[in-house]
């Protein structure tokens, strides 16, 4: 079979020439007569790749001096407990907005480590409304405050970086870094599980800014600590160097597709099109408000389930792979990342015209 | 360049036959139009990946049915942590025998948790040795006693099984697991980075009997706790995924060579050749003991170690990879696990002998 259209959540689609890029360097890479797998990390070959994918994510992401990039393992889900362990003393009070299943998560391990406010709540809307920044109640004294920037279940984005004033801004950015030019310097930590804009699972990406390091509780294990990832580059123990050199691999292949403003600009038509087939039809639908709906992931029902099966099938098909909703919401999900093609959105949208026209 | 032999201590090399594999599965794995880094964990093509490497570890470990296998991140180094944090209260003492720089790593992040009675040292003799089990100082009431079974930087391997008694036993198998049978029922917890025997870097083998389940502290990080692992088979987040698959690849392939028995034998044949040609020469020599060399690690240096570079030089040339031992110990180091063919050491034995005849 040829490559498909694959709208999978994470672990997601990998640009074509990435992977072919992977496949050549097997299983000798750069003349060295071993894979990438097969090198030690403290090799000079190695260092590079991961100096390169550093240097190459900085300039993407324009990431100040001041700001330290780290690749731990875990993903996101670990960094619910690093982050308390690293910003927040036992019985501190921890600021966060919750406005989907992955903000839920967070709150629910951090509460293991400190008192949570939750300053906003979309849950009586079912998580489809990011809640204004004016009706936030805020802790007077918060050692941080936490949102997920794109909720990848019910589709939901944060149409703007919240105001955190001095406290230490945490985002979630999982499912949305390296989709659009951001403001690190708005941040205090930006974390991401790899496997939706990176590269494959297994290693996450962490940018901090550098005097937020060194004050993790004295209970925290040596590999959660920020500052023990800060000191050695990542390289205290043996990272996961596979899963490093990959996501060198997109940095690189973002930067020649152009850089973020690209990615941005594509991301939006992309999205752009899609909303409005589902708007435009009277048998789809998505029940997001209109300025939060998320860029990367775009839920949507159809207004008979009972065709749910029949539409997964046809779509598998055509070609279009990976369409079914999160377990949690049912119907469907279209999760395209910087890696679906535009054209893979218009072969979506034929399909799903075809298929009301035959079946609506 | 074609394939070189790499005795890289880890990430070591990994079975010609699974590189083909890998890189013939992509980017289009089993028909899907997708990479393996690609598909949900949760997908049934995902779910038969990690269900078969289970079961091809449970066939070739033997291993028991009272034990679950689980697959977290963070390598060996997370489990220095994990181990005291799941199995031992705040307060208990634990035991450790330290023998090398990899149990010594163990005993610092454990002191941070527990505390560690050292039951036997073998520094002063510059971890050359292991401690006879009748001169340990066990402790009355340990929550469980932890060695390293093969050191990899001075090259000491256990040639016994420690007889625990009721205590658990604990077994850091980063560097030996896979190289010959095991009798899993011995232990309470076996653990292992994967970058030696098992595949690339980014996957940790931990093998616990499952009474030991269910233990951890309150305030363990949720993906520290092996019993969150167990309940979710190892998924409760995205695990990393390529790392697992090629794992299992490993797994079969093992299988298809014979089981362990073969490796065993074959690994036996390959460090005893080694060694010989060492102690044959005046010119090259390793201050292991004898009854603890390792089979695995190879540490050697010549008389003369103003040849140490022009010996690596040439070694390289001739296709003689990462021969350069560690930073702390210097010398050379022949990393020599399940991947490294007998051909690999005989070409080692004859360049050797080549490199003494016309430099020694």
């Amino acid at each position: 079979m040829s490559r498909v259209y694959n709208f999978s959540a994470g672990p997601a689609a990998i640009p074509d020439a990435v992977l072919e890029r992977v496949r050549s360097d097997i299983p000798d890479w750069n003349g060295t007569g071993m894979s990438v797998m097969e090198v030690s990390h403290r090799s000079p070959e190695f260092v590079a790749v991961a100096d390169k994918a550093a240097q190459d994510l900085r300039d993407l992401l324009d990431i100040p001096d001041d700001y330290s990039i780290l690749f731990p393992q875990g993903g996101a889900t670990l960094q619910f407990a690093m982050v308390p362990l690293n910003l927040a003393a036992e019985g501190e009070v921890v600021d966060y907005v919750q406005t989907g299943s992955w903000s839920k998560k967070a709150i629910a391990e951090a509460s293991r480590y400190c008192e949570v406010n939750i300053v906003a709540d979309s849950a009586d809307r079912n998580f489809t409304c990011i809640p204004a920044e004016t009706q936030w109640q805020r802790s007077r004294e918060a050692a941080y405050l936490h949102y997920c920037a794109n909720e990848t279940i019910a589709g939901v984005e944060f149409p703007f970086i919240p105001d955190a004033g001095d406290v230490p801004l945490v985002s979630d950015m999982s499912s949305t870094i390296l989709s659009q030019p951001l403001d690190v310097a708005k941040f205090g930590v930006i974390y991401a599980g790899a496997q939706k804009n990176i590269g494959p699972a297994g290693i996450t990406l962490v940018i901090v800014r550098k005097d937020l390091l060194g004050r993790a509780r004295p209970e925290t294990p040596s590999l959660l600590d920020y500052a023990v990832y800060d000191k050695s580059g990542s390289m205290s123990n043996t990272p996961p160097c596979f899963a490093w050199y990959v996501a060198g691999l997109v940095f690189e292949h973002l930067k020649a597709e152009g850089g973020l403003e690209k990615m941005a600009e594509r991301n939006r038509r992309k999205a752009a099109k899609l909303y409005a087939a589902i708007d435009a039809s009277g048998f789809y639908s998505n029940p997001v408000k209109e300025d939060c709906r998320s860029r990367m992931n775009v839920p949507f029902v159809l207004q008979d389930a009972s065709l749910d099966a029949a539409f997964l099938a046809q779509a598998e098909e055509a070609g279009l792979a990976n369409l079914k909703g999160h377990r949690s919401v049912g119907g469907m999900r279209a999760s395209i990342y910087n890696a679906m093609p535009e054209a893979g959105i218009d072969a979506l949208i034929e399909f799903m015209r075809e298929f009301e026209r035959t079946c609506g």
